[in-house]
């Protein structure tokens, strides 16, 4: 045997060992990413989310926002769920006093309960739905906040969405739980900032949404805190305490999270106010109007619908350089009870 | 050469590009976790929060309490900052008067401010000091959030307090940031509950504490919403929205929280309220009362004392299982600033 052959064993045996002995590194592939909003057609809609993620995350980027500021807002009714025929809390109003009423004799003659019990909902509109939306909350004055969550949670888990015949919140936008997740995925807070009750909202968004309680926004009445007996109960109580729409929508942004957000979605002339606030600061913002315009898989509504009247925010869209979402043509799926269908 | 010498150099050769390619296993040690809390004195004080922390932590503990329901709160001013001579806000709030009487005529002849410019600080207190600091966050109406938040960092950066010397914010207590961290590192969200203004503790609160400002609570004046010229502007309102103090605690906790905490510190009658309502629930909870014990180091004080009296609970905590930290024999050190000294 030669030098050079014992040599050459030599460096074999060298490398043997080293290849057995180290994790050898993995061959060059081509990853690609899984998509992040994948009930989302490919239109520019799409790529402008994508764009305005990527640059404002991407370190670097002159769009780049420290991930402390990264705070997102999100409207609930016709935004994340849907609010058709009726809003859902207002149904849920009704079912309420509607089982109630034989509690409260004074109901017979008193409108709209009267109306509610009756079941003329058209009488209980000429209200209007904020007016009936108070009387609602209101009506839940009396409870405690541990009842009144008990009371939510039994609703959800019987009562049925007319239309589609699935509970309420199976009602809510595929496509929107994806944008949410994907904002998080890159350091985003979301929020919720709602005309709905906040009470309401924090009973099922944290399981629909993954928005905990203390990241939802909404309306309110006042309440009481007392020590009965030695346990402590919050109790709701017959008055308005703030309305977290219009222009209350970015006080209750002030009061709640502090900081002006970079990013909001809305679907209504309710939200303007978020809308302007969050996309008329300094530096990379995004607006979002989430359009109607399904009427077969959802509704299609705007102008002319009681819930989420949809007119100025739609007309100033193109002028704030809000991204207008149109339902049926940028969303896959609507709901998630449609992703596994055949 | 021979065969042997040659495969000996060949083995020698392996070992060292094995040697040098792979990162070898180091030898076993034993590692001693840093102390969590190295401020804090090793008295059962110490030891108390640390049993709380591991159990309600650990997975599979009767105690465990899911990372979701892991929520504590802290009142600020005595609690996690300095409150003596008197509340810094109100000394950002005199300060503040003084600077600005020129332009309100009117005050010259107007209680409270009256005294407050001619620096009658006792006339000033007889109102109380609840009174006082609702004086102190009205006169701050007509300032936008934008123009209150820029006075209060200004004020930061020059105004020192008169016992030690210090900017304001660095009179926090070095113990319970401390604590603070050690909470959040074990999954615990860490939220500010105080009596004192949420848009004041905001500026430096999440520098201070590490709590950023959609985790602060606080009392508040109303404010409107409002697009001048096309730019969105809120401005603070000469009117009381909301006094996050005794009774106020627990219901600023659930409007802005949702959630019932597990754990609670305060060191007044004034978190009374909120202690009771953490303490009193199901399962694990730990309420705190940090005591103020000394005279040297900071100052020593409860049930006579206007700002920060402790009487009440006090008297009940051994009744409510509360521990009760012992300024002078807990802590180590009081401040940041004394951590480095010689």
């Amino acid at each position: 045997m030669k030098f050079k052959s014992i040599l050459s064993i030599a460096i074999f045996v060298s490398f043997t060992i080293l290849a057995l002995s180290c994790s050898s590194p993995k061959p060059k592939e081509v990853v690609v990413a899984p998509d992040p909003l994948p009930s989302w057609n490919e239109t520019s809609t799409k790529q402008q989310i994508i764009d305005f993620v990527t640059t404002t995350t991407t370190t670097g980027s002159p769009d780049f926002i420290p991930e402390a500021d990264r705070i997102a807002v999100f409207d609930n009714d016709g935004t994340l769920w849907s609010e058709q025929p009726m809003y859902f809390q207002m149904a849920y109003g009704i079912d309420y006093i509607k089982k109630e009423a034989p509690n409260h004799p004074d109901w017979k003659s008193k409108e709209p309960f009267k109306s509610v019990v009756s079941g003329d909902l058209e009488a209980v509109m000429k209200g209007g739905e904020k007016a009936l939306l108070e009387m609602i909350m209101v009506s839940h004055a009396g409870m405690t906040t541990t009842e009144f969550e008990k009371s939510v949670t039994a609703w959800l888990e019987t009562a049925k969405h007319p239309k589609t015949g699935q509970a309420f919140d199976q009602m809510i936008y595929q496509p929107m739980v994806e944008l949410l997740e994907y904002l998080r995925a890159n350091g985003y807070k979301t929020f919720i900032v709602s005309g709905g009750g906040i009470d309401f909202m924090r009973v099922w968004a944290e399981k629909a949404y993954g928005i905990p309680p203390y990241q939802v926004i909404g309306s309110s009445i006042k309440a009481k805190y007392e020590s009965v007996d030695g346990v402590p109960v919050i109790t709701k109580l017959p008055e308005l305490n703030f309305i977290d729409d219009k222009e209350g929508k970015p006080l209750g942004i002030h009061q709640h999270i502090g900081k002006r957000p970079v990013f909001a979605a809305g679907n209504s002339d309710g939200d303007y106010a978020m809308l302007e606030y969050t996309s008329k600061g300094d530096g990379p913002r995004l607006g979002m109007i989430v359009h109607h315009t399904d009427s077969v898989r959802e509704y299609a509504y705007d102008k002319d619908s009681p819930f989420g009247h949809l007119s100025k925010a739609l007309d100033d869209a193109t002028k704030n350089k809000w991204v207008v979402v149109n339902m049926k043509t940028d969303w896959k799926v609507i709901f998630p009870f449609e992703v596994n269908l055949p």
